[in-house]
């Protein structure tokens, strides 16, 4: 029975800042222990692929014990934690107490409904594999209730898809959208006029991606238009209905569908830990990632607000994975009784896709459009994801929806018992026949 | 305006039978609508691999409108059907009422629990995808769960899993369910001892099997056995309740999971529509699948009891598939004013598979076990699925799970919110440490 302890580190959080930092620690000398509500790793770049029936969940989702199989010193939990007290050292979760030498957090971000009426209870948001599927398996069900709607204005209601906020999740979204309807899915539903139905993308600045240079959003919008898309910018969201959405300009338009691709800020669930925090809901932190009072807390990824050169660092998967390697270095330095070193994020580009053949890409000197960023934002995606075999099926339904135009993974699964969107409305003609009656299809 | 008018045919249901039925159809003059309370279309032989998470769920549920793209004059319609009226020839759905000239009901077949007092409350059944997957995070959430769990006793409940019914779908089940958790998640969970995970089978009869020769009963339960299943014959279950199996002979055996594959009856729901019903809730139709009083209406796949050479046929997707083609062409022939045809059932054989490199098969003057027949059974089972691009997926994952023993689908997703199977209990030693204590892992 020995005596020696190694110094545990625990991790809340297994996406990309959290599982980054357990596989950097895998050959420090601590116990980690890694915690995640869900016990798979999701990848979030591809969710909208998701929620336009491009992709099947499982495809972007790794369950993380099996990437930890190669790291037998990171043990992992599946663990909702609740409360984290930072002064006597400890994690809460639903079951247990967890005490730590050094923490990191790394719990993400939420959407930010920005005070908006409503739209907590009627939008879709686009965070999770959960709303991911929610989300498709919605717009199907709006596409099979349209096709038995006998009121124009109620069927073009639920044919009408609005996206609000013009970032790259909503462009990327809205793109994969209007190439679900109009050129995939207008086959499977020869009796409905799919040239009716409409996207439409609410951008509150003056142009999409606004990260991004301008030629490069001009691109964007003119690529969603050729697409299908109405790019409605300069106009803020005031409210949000079961069925319509409201804009600031008194104007309305009858939705059924209200994606909410308009903020994130830090997981609204460290609101409530005591931590020093900004006023999107991230945690302020030292350059060295080190919460300033409590040195061996670290937080990582979307919910840490860190400066670099006088700027604050986006919310990205890469920022995310450069600062978990940092945080884990700079425990593994202080274990040996060295100083902390400051994160110095390198940034390797930005991209974004609208479509088919239609991508931009912002590499710093260089700018790219069209194809060339298209195959390349292909590229980069499948090689950054988990698992040999998720790489190769994606490839296949990439290929498959490049030539066939068809979006294999179009199931409404799983199927809610009681749908309370649409109730007991008079059916078209094709259902109701009489004596005599001619036939109409 | 033309006032020619097309015979319209009803189908309910768009599993093996209803398909068939739609498919063999879209070449007469009729006007065919297709209703399904699902958007998909289940292949449920592969159900069991969803369960044990070596399939995705997608790869075995196909978009029905991508299966009619082919068959323009098939309609197809997202509606459950509440009640049939055969006196007036309309099928009532939850928003419409359709009129019909011919029906053809294809509702199939639902779990039985034979009077089980707890075995609808607390087992899981597995006859839907939705059940499949809901069976899959169960087990997992079992195993997740016990890793934490200190109390050895409620441990080895958690890893307990039984089956009940041992027809294919249980023996297939059962294999399956060994293999992952003493093949593959055995790696996933080094702090776990698998070992004491126990996996029972139970059956009422003598045999496993019983609808196969005796020598290849006894081969699957050998199999089985050296897979790590125990086999517990000549065993009725009693009940069930959230903890335990209770046995008639007064033994009881303490686990989490109970999985009901004992029995099968005509889908339930038909029960209330005033059909001529046998004991299992199927109903009595002629040789020429029509109801005797109602001849516009057939009956095909399990919710039919149809005699042939003096036996009930069984409830397989062949005997289903065969007689969707057969009222489909009765009813053709009644337009053109002949008479109907009786069934001719040709029965290919049967196959079941126990695990890697092990199956049985019964194919009349030949049986076969081991090697040849479970490449035959995966070759059977990949061919008759819908879709190149799932068949070619299904492929990869049978390869990825043979040679690195990877269920790459082990995911507990959707994740229920409040789980109520497991509150509040202590944690293991690992969690909570005090000054001094020797660290034991």
């Amino acid at each position: 029975m020995t005596t020696f302890q190694r110094k545990r580190v625990v991790i809340v959080g297994a996406g990309f800042g959290g599982l980054s930092a357990a596989i950097a620690l895998s050959r420090s000398p601590v116990e980690v222990l890694l915690l995640d509500r869900n016990n798979y790793h999701t990848f979030s770049p591809l969710l909208h692929q998701v929620a336009t029936a491009e992709l099947e969940p499982e495809l972007i989702a790794y369950p993380i014990r099996k990437v930890l199989r190669k790291y037998p010193h990171v043990q992992f939990a599946t663990a909702g934690v609740k409360r984290i007290d930072v002064a006597s050292k400890f994690v809460e979760t639903s079951n247990s107490l967890i005490t730590y030498d050094y923490l990191i957090l790394a719990c993400g971000s939420s959407s930010h409904f920005c005070g908006v009426p409503g739209a907590i209870e009627y939008s879709y948001p686009l965070k999770t594999l959960k709303e991911a599927v929610t989300l498709r398996n919605h717009i199907l069900r709006c596409l099979e209730q349209a096709t038995e709607e006998a009121d124009p204005s109620r069927k073009r209601q639920l044919l009408t898809f609005t996206i609000v906020g013009g970032g790259a999740t909503g462009v990327e979204f809205a793109g994969s959208l209007a190439e679900l309807i109009f050129d995939s899915l207008v086959k499977d539903y020869p009796g409905l006029d799919l040239n009716q139905a409409r996207v439409i993308l609410f951008q509150s600045g003056d142009t999409l991606l606004p990260e991004m240079p301008k030629h490069l959003s001009i691109y964007a919008q003119k690529q969603l238009e050729r697409k299908g898309v109405e790019v409605i910018l300069q106009t803020r969201v005031s409210q949000v209905t079961s069925d319509a959405v409201y804009l600031e300009n008194q104007r309305l338009i009858r939705t059924s569908t209200v994606v909410w691709t308009a903020g994130v800020r830090g997981n609204y669930l460290a609101e409530g830990w005591g931590l020093p925090t900004s006023k999107n809901g991230q945690v302020e932190v030292l350059p060295t990632l080190q919460l300033s009072d409590y040195p061996q807390v670290y937080v990582v990824g979307d919910l840490a607000s860190v400066q670099q050169d006088g700027q604050k660092l986006l919310m990205l998967a890469q920022v995310a994975m450069q600062q978990g390697k940092t945080a884990a270095n700079n425990i593994t330095r202080h274990i040996k009784g060295r100083t902390a070193l400051q994160l110095r994020y390198r940034h390797s580009g930005t991209l974004a896709i609208i479509g088919r053949n239609a991508a931009v890409g912002d590499l710093g000197k260089l700018t790219m459009t069209g194809f060339l960023a298209w195959i390349l934002w292909l590229y980069i995606h499948v090689v950054n994801l988990v698992g040999v075999r998720n790489r190769l099926i994606v490839i296949i339904n990439w290929l498959y929806s490049y030539f066939f135009q068809k979006r294999v993974v179009g199931l409404i699964f799983p199927r809610e018992e009681t749908s309370p969107f649409y109730r007991g409305r008079l059916t078209s003609e094709f259902y109701r026949r009489e004596e005599g009656e001619t036939w109409k299809n």
